[in-house]
């Protein structure tokens, strides 16, 4: 185990003690948190198919690390209440409540105002970087040097990948991918190491503003909430104590409730920011990726996004007056969708229902490939080439006679694209893949202008789409999925609408969003954030109900196939997930028949000799005290106190010779802030602890540390009410107590391992688990 | 116990047992519940100022029985697990689950289309009996036979009122009120009785109707919240008993937590149906009403909701046609504002905050006018005069040059209304009182019409739809809470926004939408659900900042002075409502010190007549299981064995002479449905039971009945804790046990009764509740 601890501590990666304890998981099951790490870098790159040597050694090099650090340590999101916690509560002043009261809403404000900031940041950079290397090329081929133009438009894709990759490899290989998924598991009380850390937010920053601005097919709201999480985690933890930027009033959110507050709150701020969405952000929040939910926290979370969506305005107006550079209508996705129709047909309504149908197996089959395929080949000569070699397949057709805007845009990045055709001519394919996502995705919204894509145009679009979103999702690159989707999602419609044009009055724009929809509900598997998101994206309400049959309808179809897009990422990343129900397999089970190995306890009074050993042979987290004959008529469990807490008070060495108790002494040397939860891997080390020989022999009393009213549950309840409880109060620690007199007090103790289907089923392996 | 049971039976309502179960209150404090029933009519009668006899009996023949039978019995949204239920769930085939999931979605689809038809029918018939009424009125004035005009209106009025307060008199006391505090109160986990009865939904669906047809400053979504969720209480019960009407599938729905998942989606669906806003029904379910909720519910949610806006879109399309009557645009509301604005000035933000400190402000004092005042004077009469006399306080305008509609409208109900003025003139006030509630919604939201009403109007109507407001709601018919606070706060914001329109550039149109918006943030205090009502209201997203901002003003500056009216009603009503958050003096204080009053126990094979009597002496619905010596040990905790469950186990008369286990026969002799909770009141009661002399001194296995696995905390946990627990997993009885081994397996049950403040503070008097 040490030697184990000392090689990942090489690693470089800040790695908090992982938590098996009293599981036996490790020892009969090859874990697959464990696991993963070995094989994640086999497993992304299975498709490693004879290409030039100079590609592959490229290609090594910019992803030598991809190996994802999936030891994670769960948190418990109650408050241990142990004695000295107590006494701190009560002699909390009432000036100290306000303090947290007005900290916790500018914590709230400055999670809102931060991420709504980088939000903007993120589009003006996107905006600009894309929009001069779309110039440079457009003008190029205006003057018929194709090739040059090709150079040129692959040559900034490629340098703008490779500093996205680069910086995801060398700087924080966390960064890498939507971050959903791990804000989804930290919010389960998942907390895999350098998740929230200064580094990631940095890489997941500016990997997502390079690899949208290559041209990917990505897009930014996965890494935005990721980044809003990394905000709010930051600031909750007070800056950093690496460069001294602590501050004093901070230590309220050092435990792990507040700080889970603050990151649901900045997840939510994220969608706001990334799709100008604060409704939809709450809502996101709330039905994707929170695991526990306050209604106080409702309102927390709504403050933020408004934040958010106020600051965007401002910013937003002031980039009218054109000071923004190449940031024109775009970047912040506000597309205007009219369907103009109150009613709808029959033939309508049909149309709708073909389209979710479709939309959802395509959508679970969009699911079973990103999480299959993920394969690392050269995505960006990939899309470059796919992006300037598509338009060529495509005719020319001439501009719209009346039109607002100059047809074929010159000279600055718009829509109707020149690229090949003879003058008065644009080409429609051009206007779709040779261009931003954003405005890729304006353009199949648009209503009222039928003509304006030809089918075979949208058809090859649509498969180019589909296949590219899925390819490179797993580059390892701050890649969003919801763009992607809606894109792919968006050209179906558009496709099914163009085609079904003659039996249903539909417009073509309305339909594209509606497949976009589709997709979506097939993808995600959320429905009303989905709902609420896409109606703020269109600003048409008119569209709501036919946008709810179709969500509907292909979550349903899709859900017959697998689980939504972030489930499978959050197990395939190895994260030992609780779900929200207990599998059926947990009811023929009963608490203490998973409860194994063997137990480490401790007495009340302890020597200092077995805490120390204990701590170094044992993994374990929490130990259970127990109290004994000295001490009370029978031995009688006492509570459980915490690996971080004991390594506190052994530091304080506070210990004497006889077995004695001495709570007060112990409350007067140490302060409640002391065991405050510290920043990841930032706590006390067992290699930081000098004990002398001496000192082993000596006592220490543990009852002021220990939580003497710790949850539990007798031996024979049911596995899946354990299993509930456990989840729904967030638990780390359960203590399965007898419930026959007369057997020592505590059985063991729960974790949530040992609720993993992987554990049971290795222990258990006669129990099949779909039945 | 018995008396008081019998003079309740003899109150013609049906009652539950109540739940006083292993608590003192009832001894020590005056417990709110037992009281409200004889203060109520005091309570609600204060203000009966020397009004002329006659009024005075017929006021008396109208309310005779205002009481509201709030005894009321908690409800566990766990399924009890003894031996029996977890032998059916092993037997329950793989198409019986399929049965279930079908089950449910349909339910789900049937709760929309009910409510969504009655909330349609709703509409129909209030535009319909109010638009013949304010017709009939119009055309005797346009005669110039004025006082003829006020005895038609006065007169309509009154027999509508009469109507309405004589259904919920006489018929269904239960229906009087918004509803939603009782729906939150069920939801909570309080089942008062016939809250969701079937002569409550008739009289909610008519009183309602007439209720706002009278002209009363009522609205109707809190009936339509509370009529969505007697329907889906009823269909989930499959009809009625009594009428011959069950459905034998339904038997998987005979249980507290399946049908609270209904009761949820059929408040959602009437959410739905009153404002025609499918996600605001979603969020106001999640928001205001649950108090559990699971993402699973929030998609059968959801669907619910976009039945209920696919029904009405259906039907509102079918009455464009002309053939529904007098039922126009109005009814279900759906207003458009045009803010026709992007930016926004600082002084119109400025304008905004002031909006929203004083709506916060006026919300919170109409909570506390509305608690307190809640008398009985005869309103509708007071209304009469109010909508008829007030016009004549107004000058009247001329009609204003290029309009679509006619101006002044006649022969038909319209805006413009000629009432006491010359040709070509309208009176502004008089298209405001004289007038249904919605089309006086639309036309205070009306943009680009500054002058259409003058500063006076809307002084005059604001103070007397404020006053009217609050005490209307003190009268006994089916009154929505929402309608009257969006009239006034419309006025209010018109108001404000016309006397700032010199400094401002915010349209007096949304300004009446933004002070609706701060009204509802400082009476409702919902946040999100209230901002996606209005925007689904109005249609306009482009506000929707400016309607966060005055949301989170208004609710922050109302949370000073009180809490939301909802809350405050539910606490009014005697409802020992479980809140969220444990209270602090409960940190002090372990679960043992609350457990008091003698624990009734019984053995794992007890004599009948130990039951019999203990069924009779005491109220509890709980009883724990002790295993003794001949079957065990040492006395150990078997389990929790319910009281209804008892009685249906002794009517079954499955005794023995000797004192043996006898399982497998009473689990052949019993299926798991007839244990099913019955319909309120339909349980097999006490009385029933027919026990001889001889059968008395016999014995009865308790195990196949006894949940082997209850909740348990140990006696020291501190109440907190216990508090949390028992309200996060939605229990009904909390078994304590003792830390230390030696004493008695149980040291007593906990439940919803003993957490509440009144019991704690009465047991502990010098703890101070808010320090």
């Amino acid at each position: 185990m040490e030697e184990d601890h000392s090689r990942r501590e090489g690693n470089g990666f800040e790695i908090e003690d992982d938590d098996k304890e009293h599981s036996v998981s490790m020892l009969r099951e090859p874990f697959l948190v464990r696991n993963i790490k070995n094989n994640i870098i086999l497993h992304r790159l299975p498709l490693l198919v004879p290409i030039p040597a100079l590609l592959k050694a490229l290609i090594m090099s910019l992803f030598p690390r991809l190996a994802f650090p999936a030891f994670c340590s769960p948190m418990a999101f109650r408050i241990a209440d142990n004695e000295l916690f107590k006494q701190d509560w009560r002699s909390r002043k009432k000036v100290e409540i306000y303090q947290y009261v007005v900290l916790k809403w500018t914590l709230a404000l400055l999670i809102g105002l931060g991420t709504g900031l980088v939000g903007f940041f993120n589009n003006l950079a996107v905006e600009n970087i894309a929009g001069f290397k779309l110039l440079l090329t457009n003008n190029l081929m205006l003057e018929n040097k194709y090739y040059q133009a090709f150079a040129t438009y692959a040559g900034c894709n490629v340098v703008l990948a490779i500093a996205a990759a680069a910086l995801c490899a060398y700087v924080a290989p966390a960064a890498a991918g939507s971050g959903i998924p791990e804000v989804k598991a930290y919010l389960n009380g998942v907390d895999a190491p350098s998740i929230l850390a200064p580094a990631t937010l940095f890489v997941k920053i500016f990997g997502s503003i390079f690899g949208v601005a290559a041209g990917f097919v990505v897009g930014k709201e996965g890494p935005m909430v990721h980044t809003g999480a990394c905000i709010a985690s930051l600031l909750g933890q007070g800056g950093s104590r690496k460069y001294h930027l602590t501050w004093k009033w901070l230590r309220y959110f050092k435990n792990d409730r507040d700080r889970r507050d603050l990151v649901t709150c900045g997840s939510a701020a994220g969608v706001a920011a990334a799709f100008r969405a604060p409704v939809g952000g709450v809502l996101f929040a709330l039905e994707e990726d929170a695991s526990w939910w306050r209604s106080a926290l409702l309102w927390r979370t709504f403050f933020t996004t408004a934040v958010v969506a106020v600051v965007l305005r401002g910013l937003i107006d002031f980039c009218r007056s054109g000071k923004c550079g190449l940031f024109g209508q775009g970047g912040l996705i506000m597309f205007d969708v009219n369907s103009r129709k109150a009613f709808y047909s029959t033939p309508d309504l049909l149309a709708v229902v073909f389209l979710g149908v479709i939309g959802g197996i395509f959508g679970s089959l969009y699911n079973y490939c990103v999480v299959k395929i993920l394969l690392v080949i050269v995505i960006s000569l990939l899309t470059s080439c796919c992006s300037y070699g598509l338009p060529w397949l495509s005719k020319c057709i001439p501009c719209p006679p009346h039109l607002a805007e100059k047809c074929p845009t010159e000279g600055r990045s718009g829509n109707f694209k020149n690229f090949q055709c003879p003058p008065n001519h644009y080409n429609d394919l051009a206007s779709l893949v040779f261009n931003t996502n954003d405005d890729a995705i304006r353009n199949l919204f648009t209503s009222g202008s039928e003509k304006e894509f030809h089918l075979s145009t949208l058809m090859v679009f649509f498969f180019a789409i589909y296949c590219l979103g899925i390819v490179t999702y797993g580059i390892a690159v701050p890649s969003g999925l919801f763009i992607p989707v809606i894109l792919a999602g968006a050209s179906y419609g558009r496709l099914t609408g163009t085609m079904l044009g003659p039996l249903s009055n539909l417009d073509a724009g309305p339909c594209a969003l509606l497949g976009a929809a589709s997709f979506l509900g097939g993808t995600m598997r959320m429905t009303v954030s989905l709902c609420v998101i896409l109606l703020e994206l269109t600003n048409d309400l008119l569209m709501l109900p036919l946008m709810m049959l179709v969500l509907l309808i292909s979550k349903t179809v899709a859900d017959c196939f697998n689980k939504g897009i972030y489930d499978q990422m959050v197990r395939m990343k190895g994260f030992p997930y609780m779900e929200a129900h207990a599998e059926p397999y947990m009811r023929h089970l009963v608490a203490s028949d998973v409860v194994s190995g063997p137990l480490v306890s401790f007495s009340g009074i302890e020597k200092v000799g077995n805490l120390l050993h204990a701590l170094k042979v044992t993994g374990h987290n929490g130990f259970p005290v127990i109290d004994e004959p000295p001490c009370s008529d029978a031995p009688e469990l006492c509570g459980l106190v915490l690996r971080s807490h004991l390594l506190v008070l052994l530091r304080g060495k506070k210990f004497t010779k006889q077995r004695v108790k001495m709570g007060s002494g112990i409350m007067k040397s140490f302060k409640a802030h002391d065991f405050a939860k510290a920043g990841s891997g930032k706590g006390v080390k067992l290699e930081d602890l000098e004990i002398t020989e001496e000192e082993m022999e000596m006592y220490v009393d543990l009852h002021p540390i220990t939580n003497t009213s710790p949850y539990t549950v007798v031996d024979t309840m049911s596995l899946a009410k354990a299993a509930v409880l456990f989840r729904e109060l967030g638990l780390r620690h359960l203590c399965v107590v007898p419930k026959t007199p007369g057997r020592p007090p505590i059985v063991g103790i729960l974790t949530r391992h040992d609720f993993t289907p992987d554990h049971i089923l290795g222990l258990y392996p006669h129990i099949k688990p779909h039945k």
